[in-house]
């Protein structure tokens, strides 16, 4: 096993990346060499787990968790990044902390990072406010160590703007790696990212546009489905197209969830909210007319009952590729007869890949350790070399 | 110091346990030797920590607790437990998570579980729920264990449940065999656990059903005292019956605290709630019926005041073996003028033995760390020895 | 810089303390060394951090914070420590915990710190209450380590109080050391404590007192100004005048911002609430009227508006040392125009001394650290060095 991770790690090594003291926000603004370096991190770590390394490349040092939506998985997959790395998590928790008080944005970064390696943020309510504010911090924080009010830049992990969910689409991407056996091995093949009824309101967008402009690049031929109306934000497209090009794969958009279906190697039905409704909402909290929400909300819910019939059933698996057509869903997934009435996919269809979707989830925690690693280390290959060559073992072996 | 910890890794070493890859839920479902296993770790851990030695089995890694109560001293009991393997505490709020959101228990226990070595539970509001709890969350992880989604199969720690407290009553074992010299000394021994009078309402059952199964198996002749109509669990008497038979001890039932108390080299007077209350107070939040719950908590607070002479005072204390019997209690008591009017406990007793207990609670966190080591090590007493060989100080020396 | 460390290491080394087993929760009542030592302490926490030295003085343990009253910086603050320590941090949440059931403090302070080499405590609120709490939280730690329920007395880490904010005014001790170049140069230094006007209430009186009290003890000539009425605690003045005399500084009481600032070196212009509206808060209270703070709390504020002009203007600034006084503050400042309409400084002042306020704030983390030492070691010096001896990095180099 040692000697695979000696081999990623050399690939690592060759692959020239410009992470250092900068952070993967959105996918789309990373260059290949890039997304290659963070997918190979991520397998590195996974390695030296499995093989009872200790990774930790820190002793001490905090990393910050800031989260404006509630999370399970998410929250736990950076703090298990966290403890790999040799950090102590702290949550900074906007109704137990005076950032309410209106402390600016700028003097919060500085005042929470003396010992900071990594600030986790989850902000994906609002349309038009997650990325900003993920980059009003990052910007806060390079000032502060080029001022040299910090010894050093934290790295800023995005756990899920408005606009893109990184760790998700890469942990995606991992798990395509995976299955069908390497990147090369994607291009050319289908994937339908659809829209799928959920009895649920107001589901954020970044997990469509974030694999859309993803797998795109990868060669894929991807195509977007979804009913009337539930745009995505109105730049995707078009960037989805640009990168298919670029790859030799292609973009499409359709409004079928059959045509979509039809002799896909990989299918990704899962629900969001129209971005017209999402705006709305930010519109409306912003005028602090919070009141109006329940009745944005009840249109919305109402509106996509008229869509019940997308869901992901066994009659439409069956007209993927050969029936075999690979489930994908970032969970927790609206599962028919299960978690609720009627929903994003049948049961026997979730049941027949739940354990393929929990590998697919398994992948988080380490590309969020990746993240950390190139945003932290201008030669991250040497890093985990050394971290390997220690020879420490991760858990004690008897 | 160290060659006494060797010879306890010695007899940890010679003893057979069958802990591994499973977990204490219950005392009663442990082997002789499994206990002995647990109580040989729970001192060795002690000596480790008290000879300065880093006890850490774990370089990173999670141990997640999730109270379904409020909790001071077993939250922290089991963040002292995590500390002291090396593990980063990960609390799952259920309030901040989206557990509430209608995910299954089986989804949520792999997905929080990738680099999860321990998760600690306390579910002990609603008889018939906690421990049902606890064993579908083990057997999700047995599930995704074994399907290869979790590299390792955490242990699970019952922090307390609706019948059982196994780190209570173990700590309380460790408390009398400390007191009394041994496990042997044991034997023959009087324990009188008996029904106190608390102004309160509501408290679990855990306590008395888990002493009055353990103890008795270790020869201890067990007499339970409660008022009529204050019945444990419908199979608590039965099975102690069988646990005391097997070792020599006896168990009893009785109605009156003075007949508990008298001549009994041990008393543990403690409050609970009705099973009867219990099991209604379920049924009505089943049925969504919690507006009746302040209805039924009157009518039980009204019943326990008929029996404000269940006190533990100095006239009866004086009743017991040579007037020296030891209280116990697992905090926090009811002391009569201090915390209440009226209690569980006379403040002159309860002075008197107020170090007593505070030793009796100290092994907690040891109990919990023995826990976690049977349930994740197949070869308990090597890992220890080689921790102790390593030679680590816990706290830098001068 | 290991020369320099080695070097700071000796002094430290020379500088006879009486804080092993003790705590610094006033200022006032340590010894010269004692103030000393903290400084020589926490500026080679700064230097071995600076190094990348690895400084965890603890493998495992638990560092406890209780926090009454909504923190970011020193929530973050004490974290930074307890990292840099090998400490995980366990936060005593009075919501989740039975501290609220009536437990008494004695009996908690043991139940948390079985494992446990640190307490830091904010308990600022209430005028006449903070101190005592921590005074009581001491002696019950005391009073358990001498009975040998603790195996360790834990520090106890003054986060604030009503009296005094020692992380913040050792802080800020450590800041004009840096700024002027030693402590010797701060002999005959005028430094200006002023109120100042903020539209925000109930700010307590801590930082004032903390910093008239600690800087007239190193020879500065500290002014105290804020409008009739804006009184500190009334034993303030007395002790300041004493300790100036001690040192060759001096002590003086005015109701003019222009007057303290002609010519001050240093300015430190801040609001806080009068000593009779805490005292009568506390008052309201206790008596359980708390319906009646909104009254006080519209007085105060409305009182407060009267003295608008009690503002750190550039004009103000001109009138300084050279017009170049430093300015300080404890953050979060209420900036005119930025934070609120009208507040405590002119937004050009605080921007062109923002990143000197930033990096007053840098050093709590290590002055909490320093804390934790010298109260947890007896030969602190000794420790260090083998801390620096042992050559381990903090983070992994490449």
């Amino acid at each position: 096993m040692s000697e695979r991770i000696r081999q990623l790690i050399e690939d690592l090594g060759r692959t020239e990346t410009h992470l250092h003291h900068r952070d993967c926000l959105l996918t789309w603004e990373q260059s290949d060499a890039d997304l290659k370096a963070l997918l190979l991190a991520t397998e590195i770590f996974e390695e030296l787990y499995r093989a009872n390394c200790d990774a930790r490349l820190f002793r001490g040092g905090l990393a910050v968790s800031l989260f404006r939506d509630k999370s399970t998985r998410t929250r736990f997959s950076f703090a298990s990044a966290a403890s790999l790395l040799g950090l102590s998590l702290m949550d900074l928790d906007e109704t137990k902390t005076q950032v309410a008080h209106g402390e600016t944005v700028r003097e919060t970064a500085a005042m929470i990072s003396f010992l900071t390696e990594a600030i986790g943020i989850r902000d994906d309510l609002f349309i038009g406010e997650g990325h900003e504010y993920m980059v009003e911090v990052a910007s806060s924080l390079d000032e502060a160590y080029e001022q040299g009010v910090l010894p050093q830049r934290p790295a800023v992990v995005n756990l899920q703007c408005d606009r893109d969910h990184p760790t998700q689409s890469l942990a995606d991407l991992m798990h395509l790696q995976k299955t069908f056996g390497s990147l090369e091995a994607l291009k050319g093949k289908k994937l339908a990212m659809t829209w799928a009824y959920s009895p649920s309101y107001g589901k954020p967008l970044s997990v469509p546009q974030g694999i859309v402009n993803l797998m795109t690049r990868f060669g894929m031929n991807v195509v977007l489905a979804h009913p009337e109306g539930y745009d995505l934000m109105p730049d995707t497209a078009a960037r989805a197209e640009q990168q298919a090009e670029g790859s030799g794969g292609s973009f499409e958009l359709v409004h079928s969830m059959e045509e979509a279906f039809a002799d896909a190697d990989v299918v990704y039905p899962k629900s969001w909210a129209p971005f017209h409704v999402m705006e709305k909402r930010t519109r409306l909290l912003r005028a602090g007319q919070g009141d109006k929400m329940d009745q944005l909300e009840k249109e919305a819910v109402a509106n996509n009952a008229r869509f019940k019939q997308w869901e992901c059933t066994e009659e439409l698996m069956a007209t993927t590729r050969q029936g075999e057509g690979l489930y994908m869903h970032c969970l927790p997934a609206d599962i028919t007869g299960v978690s609720c009435e009627e929903g994003e996919v049948a049961a026997s269809v979730f049941d027949r890949y739940r354990t393929a979707t929990y590998h697919e989830a398994e992948h988080k925690p380490y590309v969020m350790a990746a993240m950390i690693l190139l945003s932290r280390f201008s030669n991250p290959a040497r890093v985990l070399l050394r971290a390997l060559e220690r020879g420490a073992e991760r858990r004690l072996s008897s």
